[in-house]
């Protein structure tokens, strides 16, 4: 009931009364378990209740009540927020926040109509508890990590002329899944060719030929923990070009890599990976941001960006991903996640990096 | 720009100047493409704009262009905001629809302090449009249902003693993915034995064994519209119990099919397999709502559920799903869609439903 505990302190530091969630990725957090839907009221006093309906009550009991939580389950005729106000007058609750960054206008709108007490808003404050990851939460990363590179292996091991990219991020996806991922981390983008120069590109009939870029970026997920990976290889055969513009991505990212530190602004990591794309002629082709954290989402802050001026805190799982995109030709993308961890992090991601003709 | 068309209309009709959509399923339904992110502005002349940042760029030029809408880049340095108040700006947009069913109190908030024109909720109406679908929809829903179908029928080809439901699951999402599916319509359910009394279970290492049922809930993704489709088999053998809820699971969902019509209640569909279950001495154990709407998103609006008294109306795609739960022993549910078309619904799932053992 740890994290219990620091979502209750949020209440308490709050003079609020009690914190109600129901975004998926609060409950998962809140939980420790990534498969109810529900509502989830976390009382000042560390005590918790879960409201469920009939399609995940068994699983609740099962998951919930050893680790303190109360189940209660609603019918499926009676609104959820009806059930919640009762939990919330029989507690006595008159300040309650919600997540006004997961509700939308129209769902407030009428939670507010429902709801008795004083609503007010979370602010991000549990998406900031969210942010530095504790040790369970990295090996969660790790092992999702661990299962994309094996399946990449496997991948390349697999590919052929003719091959469709289709067919190629289904049979990446399929192997994850066999290996223990949950799901894919976000849609698989795997292209070939010239497709490579669109950053998120999506999988088409494309067909494997020598001298091709092959890019994959995705990820796995375990416990909901997301993994997030690019890596580009050769096809048969690379020219000069390909290889100049892959040499320059890999340096970029280990500029990057090198001031990733405790307490640097975030811009730093961009700035740096940024310069040297420049310095080599490529600037106008680098066009997005450099990178993101991942966690129980696969975006999520703060970001490796020009705009993002926080410092990085140690337990930050960011992303470092730049890319050199030459229209209708091809593009170059490496990326690896980096656990902030004072003055050098950990890079999280173990696939080699070093330009491979397959 | 039939739906640009139509989706000026609602700006014309709110005696507003431009309407402002960002939201995934607003995009793919505004756009007609599934792979663009950015926001995009419809005015009330028939006209439309898509901002986006480098990553979209060529694939928006290429798509959206030779549809008639302005496509605009923006810097990864500059707020999307900023950029939007410009063009607001230039086009003297004074009154402007946002979509309130999408954007987060939060995000709300800042849209509000950084766009300099009265902002009116879009109140549903986009969802309302895009609830009676067109036969293009239809046509997609329908691709969608036949690779699903076409995967389950591999899948009970290739299952066998010992293998696992995750194992099952990934095979089946492999399948749709060489199919043409885009991605799976939702998290595969996939359940053997006691595990098929969880209506949400999760797929697990649990193995498969002679008489267990074997219960799949899942769909394809075709151009961004979803399947969703339910069967329950057995394996090897099965018990007389097993037959009888079986067929009481099959009678209610006739009698849903039975009453589903253009202008009656959706919660009669709901009473109806209800009545069936009930009058079978079932009753308690089904526990969920009877059925959903499908189109771009899985789960959408109106619902066959005892609170909703909307009407159906023709073109709208319902889901018809009864099932039996008895907790720790099996469950089972079938389940079709439904096109909602005058007297007599369309099913548009044409998977057996006699019971099989594989």
């Amino acid at each position: 009931m740890s994290r219990i505990s620091a979502i209750s302190e949020i209440v308490r530091s709050s003079q609020a009364d009690a914190a109600l969630l129901s975004g998926e990725v609060d409950l998962i957090y809140a939980t420790g378990e990534t498969a109810l839907e529900g509502q989830c009221v976390i009382f000042a006093d560390d005590t918790a209740v879960f409201i469920t309906d009939g399609r995940y009550t068994e699983a609740a009991n099962a998951q919930l009540i050893p680790k303190g939580f109360t189940v209660t389950e609603r019918s499926s005729v009676i609104p959820a927020m009806s059930v919640v106000q009762n939990l919330l007058s029989e507690r006595g609750v008159q300040k309650l926040l919600y997540e006004d960054d997961v509700l939308t206008v129209q769902q407030f709108a009428k939670m507010r109509e429902q709801l008795r007490c004083e609503l007010l808003p979370l602010s991000g404050r549990i998406a900031a508890l969210r942010a530095c990851k504790s040790a369970d939460e990295v090996a969660c990363i790790v092992k999702a990590q661990r299962i994309a590179e094996q399946a990449l292996e496997t991948l390349y091991g697999k590919l052929h002329e003719g091959m469709t990219e289709r067919e190629a991020a289904a049979l990446l996806n399929y192997e994850m899944a066999l290996l223990g991922s949950e799901k894919p981390s976000f849609d698989t983008i795997l292209l070939f060719g010239e497709n490579t120069s669109r950053p998120h590109g999506v999988p088409s009939d494309r067909r494997l030929r020598r001298g091709d870029f092959v890019l994959a970026d995705f990820g796995a997920v375990c416990c909901g923990y997301h993994s997030d990976m690019t890596r580009t290889a050769a096809f048969g055969t690379v020219t000069d070009e390909m290889r100049c513009v892959y040499e320059t991505v890999l340096a970029a990212q280990a500029a990057a890599e090198a001031v990733a530190a405790e307490g640097i602004p975030c811009c730093e990591m961009h700035k740096a990976a940024a310069a040297v794309i420049s310095a080599a002629g490529y600037g106008e082709y680098f066009t997005h941001a450099l990178g993101h954290s991942v966690g129980l989402e696969i975006h999520e802050s703060p970001v490796a960006a020009l705009r993002c001026e926080e410092p990085l805190r140690n337990g930050v799982v960011m992303t470092d991903e730049p890319g050199i995109y030459i229209a209708g030709r091809f593009g170059v993308r490496i990326e690896d996640m980096l656990l902030i961890d004072g003055d050098t992090p950990q890079n999280l991601t173990k696939a080699p990096k070093k330009l491979r003709v397959l």
